[in-house]
């Protein structure tokens, strides 16, 4: 038997919730909130599309290793002796014993603690003692992971074809990165946050500020116009407004200076590796992410010319959005834990020359974006409690809201796509 | 492949369960135990019956709300501007976010913290930012449960369809309330304690005082002789029993001079709305609930015109029961949390006017029961305990155990009920 | 609908599982992993087969009591009036409650805390107040569960037909442990860790000496030969295999002299009780499990009539290993609590006359075997963690875990045969 409860708070079918869809609502709850739908956003996003899980920038040298939890695998991402980034599962091939435990560090071969079977950083396995006749390490490497590099961000993918249009989408916004040079970057701080929601409210509070009143810090400096238009932007935005138009000429001016192409990007919801771009400057001073637009480090990034040369970000489907500036970049990524905590993982690069004391400090560098992490995180958690409440029905979307839409958008599509071809 | 497991702990179909119950005996281990069932519960008791929630006293003035936990449901009760007590889901209609927080507050308006949505207390979509033409606010209301007052206690229905013949039951039992005039009072004390124990166990505890002898607070004013009658109270409870003859023969006299209903009604069974009255006199001083039975306030409820008014008490299925004194009362509400976890709220009510510190003190007012409630809280839990073992085997309920067996039956029947109107 | 992960994690199927298990390799993820096979296992192992739970110097008189979790499953071993060794479950047949909530004691009758339903230490209720005519005591008496007692060793089985080999292994390794006369010994120490890992990856952790490399203490007492012959012992352990055949040759000797006997038995895999017993000499001064081999208790035990009398070790599935030595034993039980955690119980005997301070004392009794569980906890968690990886894949084992494959042998058998007779 299965019980039926009045309302469908444990669907036996997925397949329907994403088949009877209503464009422009928010999902219906069980994608939020039950382990099915947790275990299919694992099966049909997060095995089978492009994450970003780390800057190329926390393994600057040959063994430099972090390992990243994603859903339920442990991945390596390690460079190897030729300075290639390369990425394998955490699991001795033996029985399956957990091989590093530690979230960064470095090694020079990969030895299992529990029977010392060594593998290179390549993967390779070089020795495992008390073997047969026969026994042939070239078996036993271990297993790897699909993983791309792109402007200084290293992508991961666990599926077996990976999708194809990561090179075409890589192509096109590796003109935005390559000034930043953020190759050339080190880590300045790192915080990981559990957030008490499902992956998906995490990402759908980043995709919209309509609720930036809550965000005080960031206004100070970011303009909270997200979504609007000339012509919508209400009243008590207006004045805002006329600033942010004469800011934006001035940046616009500063790309044609020093040849940064001008325009954005918007492909959230028509492909596989879904993503935006797009170029804004900041108020106040409108250098940086601080109140009143400062900057918080004195070495510029790569070859960027202009403090005041506004907030670049990059949004891409499924787990991340990235802020570059003149002096520094603020990079996150969303891991699913459970059907309701996500880790997000927000990263802070400055140039490798900066020195800390000297060239910045981290709690003005983080200031702004921490608080926010903590705002988001309270209304990403409230949102939580609310869609696993019974009285619960997915509402409307508002005309600010538009790239919520896009990423719920992109994940139907998705999870359509993998549900078609996939065998139950 | 399901797992066969030697004894059937994990039930493949609770409807087996229900149509092979025992008269007599107590349930069979998975309808205490299993995730399953809870679901059962929910969908079939607590979502289709009126439960006890809350006292008028609670919310005195117009915005005062407090917010009660219903299985998933978080549901506010709230007195609105013509004073009536409203109730509603506790979920905003634009993305879910949980509404408020806080256990018990006073609003002007239902602000959502996440995007401002603003409700009337009445429920209304007041106003909502940034919306296309055409929206409209009268669709998206907060979305309202069944609430009904009678005699100071508020009752809600999450059914849409509520039992019709709760207005009977009340009509039946407003003429034992009436004289307490519990309108009229205010909170003295509340305390909330997490039972480890399915609801049923926490219920079927309190429905017998077999067990008394493990309460020797309660029983220095109670009499424990629930369920005994004068040819079968055994000889250590007989001089016990004596001085009951003679409180009750005491007590009918007051109640004939205040014009106060002689009889019980015991009616737990057989309607969806099952509950009992009874009026029984204390031991000792005779006057309230304490050690001797001397009062623990200095004002007389409403007009009751007699200090020894002993005890009357109010039995409703699914989840609460109510005793009613001279001086004050004590409620309690039971809300499932869990299959093995439940929410017992103890409420004490004084007259409106009484002083802390002057006519009462909390300790005195509340030690009876706080320490009734804790030892009960520990043989719940050593219930839940042993229903979960394989070991256990539904046993035969003794002669003083008639209302534990009728809320059995009553349980069994409603589910029953639940089931044949139920598609699967 | 259920959700297909492009990695089998969690299969419907587990006969599927156990039907292609590939000999010579550890076992799929989702038998160390799954509430399923957590369930399967206690159906088809912990449920059926004899489980060792604790040693009879744990209950020395009558009404001595331990109590020991077995899965859902609360047992109360307890010595009778008559000096048998009795076992119940745990759970009063009134309304359920958990009778005994200690680890160990003694009691007169065992009397529930609930309604005083009083059962005498043999398992018969004496007395329940307030029945109904014709209420048959006999018919509630505690539920037995099958209990024999071997060389000092209390063992229990859930099945309602035990194996019936157990007569057999007893008689078979009673002439090993009948010189040691356990019966006559007592606790001096008893330590309960919770490994965080499957009681399968508990087993096979201890069933090779492959990882003692990581048990330093161990090792300056013990051999670290477990699987090696003298033809594939590695250079490294060259030396040390030297020692070891002179020692294995004194100890012989001593076995003729005292008549003990010479050849250990293998029969972990073809039948039920599966079991193997050997006697091997330990390095340094070869009397004890300390740092050098000295004896840590001045008494010896039993019969034994020579300090250098090695380590005599009886294995037997599914659930203990026992280390026996001239001066102290050191016997383990496995009991699992949920798929990923298991209790490992290590208690320590000594003579019965041995005085803690005088003969022996705790810290140098404990600390080889104490040190080695600690290490063996981290091993056992690390590949845990591993096998719960999607990047978890069965790997070969070496030339010296072929203990560890007999035991995975004799799971899979055992759970086929479960299958076998079981209706789905």
């Amino acid at each position: 038997m299965t019980i039926q409860l009045d309302r469908p708070t444990r669907p036996d079918d997925l397949t329907d919730l994403i088949g009877r869809h209503t464009a422009g609502y928010s999902l219906e709850a069980p994608l939020y909130t039950s382990r099915e739908a947790f275990d299919l956003d694992m099966a049909a996003i997060f095995t089978k599309h492009w994450l970003f899980v780390a800057a190329e920038a926390e393994v600057p040298e040959p063994g430099d290793f972090v390992t990243v939890q994603v859903g339920p695998s442990s991945v390596i991402i390690v460079r190897d002796d030729d300075e290639q980034v390369r990425a394998f599962y955490n699991v001795c091939r033996h029985r399956g014993s957990r091989l590093l435990d530690d979230a960064r560090g470095s090694v020079g071969n990969l030895v299992c603690p529990y029977h010392r079977w060594t593998y290179n950083v390549d993967g390779r396995l070089l020795h495992a003692d008390n073997q047969p006749a026969g026994f042939d390490c070239s078996r036993f490497g271990l297993k790897p992971v699909h993983v791309r590099s792109v402007g200084g961000f290293v992508f991961i993918c666990l599926a077996d074809e990976p999708p194809a249009d990561f090179d075409d989408v890589a192509a096109r916004i590796d003109p935005y990165l390559a000034p930043y040079e953020l190759g050339r970057t080190k880590v300045a701080h790192q915080i990981d946050i559990v957030e008490q929601g499902n992956w998906k409210l995490v990402m759908e509070n980043n995709r919209e500020c309509y609720h930036c009143d809550g965000h005080p810090e960031l206004t100070s400096a970011y303009f909270p116009l997200h979504g609007y238009t000339a012509e919508d932007v209400p009243p008590r935005l207006r004045r805002t407004w006329d600033r942010f138009e004469k800011a934006t000429a001035a940046l616009q001016a500063s790309c044609v200076r020093q040849g940064f192409p001008l325009d954005g990007m918007r492909e959230l919801d028509n492909r596989p590796t879904g993503f935006m771009v797009a170029h804004a400057p900041l108020d106040g001073a409108g250098k940086s992410y601080t109140a009143g637009g400062e900057s918080v480090c004195r070495k510029r990034l790569g070859s960027i010319a202009d403090d005041r040369f506004g907030d670049f970000h990059l949004h891409m489907q499924p787990n991340s959005w990235f802020h570059l500036l003149s002096d520094h970049a603020v990079v996150f990524s969303v891991l699913p834990l459970s059907p309701d905590t996500t880790l997000l993982r927000s990263t802070w690069l400055v140039h490798a020359d900066a020195v800390e004391g000297v060239d910045y400090d981290v709690p003005t560098l983080t200031h702004v974006w921490s608080a926010t992490n903590a705002q988001d995180s309270a209304f990403v958690a409230r949102t939580q409690r609310g869609v696993e409440d019974p009285g619960y029905q997915p509402g409307p979307y508002s005309e600010v809201e538009g790239d919520v839409e896009a990423f719920v958008s992109w994940y139907v599509s998705r999870v359509r796509a993998h549900l078609a071809t996939t065998a139950y």
